[in-house]
């Protein structure tokens, strides 16, 4: 019970933060100069989206149980994971491309990147469902390794790949960048080891709280809080420009 | 069960997708010239006119099953295909407006291109209904054949029609208009392909998802890619003329 609503409580907590960071960063739109102003819309988008799909979420926790006099039961309606996949498939890729945007790369290194980075976010993604779905722990492991491939690349695109760009960057903003493909990094590691959990041994109540919550922070850390780092860039870098 | 599940999961993510490319649709508005707002406004309006479709669509797929213990039966509530056709009936013609809008051919031709294949488009879909909710096979094929003809008087339009017009645009933009042309009669020649499927035998579970999920997939393509495509164009035209 405590479990239950303590999970409840994570997922609105997660629709509040992102329904709020989504009205903050279309709101510092008009504070950007014209060249980032794409930047800061996608990252309002991210969070809208995700805000969407916590309230799925909320809504699909609420139809699997059903709880009468302080006991829960399952009500047949399966508690639908897919959700988070859905949601990913769109917003994975356009973090990506929040990041190269606000960088301001030529024209033709932000197309070819945003395609090869954010081509290689969806295939990691689409790789991982069938896994999550999965009934067999073989299954489950096949698929993580698959995905582990694209998401590799992508770590290693943004450590070393990146480089080059970042070091190209106005100074007082070089840090920021930094950081937030630092920030993309870590908080985007607990992910695969979350998957991992089932293979483990980790079930029943306590571990399904601890991925439910672990994914609703990391995912605020991962677009809500990416999200205005990226603001923040954006707007030094208007100033710095002029 | 799993067909089911997979099926909602793909109109949410349908939904999801229409909405988040209204957004970035109707805020990008603002960065394009005058003479381009109408077309982008305009895409954004064909989004915003699926996500609602695809809302509908959703929850004419709850009601018209319901799931015990994991088991799903039908409620009796048919599950509505019209929403597919109404939504047609109004996005179809607006998506041929945008691509000669973007254009910015001179005022009569604007108007003569937009009745004539709009219409065309309209005429199409009229055509293809009385089929689709036909009992008799033969009657469905007698409509896929009536509804080929204004197909073809489209395809042929922007195929041979509009390399006229294409030549005159400007050479930054005419790979990408070159390139949405293409993606409509691609993206379109899926739904008369997908309209014969129970002709061919195809049907049950299996196909039901290949359908529905086909059709989303088609439209995210025919619509917001596309639209995203048409910003893409009416940015640099902006640009270049500004
Ligand atoms: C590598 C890997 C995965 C990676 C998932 C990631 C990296 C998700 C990131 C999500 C974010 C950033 C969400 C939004 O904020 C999966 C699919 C779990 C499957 C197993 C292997
Ligand atoms: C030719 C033909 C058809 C064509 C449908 C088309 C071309 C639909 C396009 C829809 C789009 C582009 C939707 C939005 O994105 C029908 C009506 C299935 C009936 C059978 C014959």
């Amino acid at each position: 019970m405590g479990q239950y609503d303590f999970i409840a409580n994570a997922f609105s907590f997660g629709f509040a933060v992102m329904a709020a960071a989504t009205l903050f960063l279309w709101f510092s739109r008009s504070q950007v100069a014209p060249a980032y102003k794409m930047a800061v819309t996608i990252s309002g988008l991210v969070t809208a989206i995700a805000g969407y799909h916590y309230l799925q979420i909320m809504l699909s926790w609420d139809a699997a149980f059903s709880v009468t006099n302080g006991t829960i039961e399952t009500t047949g309606y399966a508690f639908n994971q897919a959700y988070r996949y859905v949601d990913w498939l769109l917003t994975v890729p356009l973090l990506l491309v929040e990041l190269i945007l606000v960088m301001r790369l030529s024209r033709s290194e932000t197309v070819s990147k945003s395609v090869t980075l954010g081509g290689a976010a969806a295939l990691m993604i689409i790789l991982g469902y069938p896994g999550e779905v999965a009934e067999g722990g073989a299954t489950r492991f096949l698929f993580w390794v698959l995905s582990m491939i694209p998401f590799i690349y992508i770590v290693y695109q943004l450590v070393v790949g990146l480089k080059g760009s970042i070091s190209k960057q106005p100074e007082n903003v070089r840090g920021l960048i930094n950081g937030a493909a630092t920030l993309v990094v870590v908080s985007w590691l607990f992910y695969p080891i979350v998957f991992l959990f089932p293979l483990i041994g980790l079930t029943g109540g306590a571990a399904i709280t601890a991925v439910e919550v672990g994914y609703t922070v990391a995912d605020i850390v991962a677009k809500a809080v990416f999200g205005i780092l990226i603001l923040m860039i954006a707007m030094r870098k208007s100033e710095a420009e002029g």
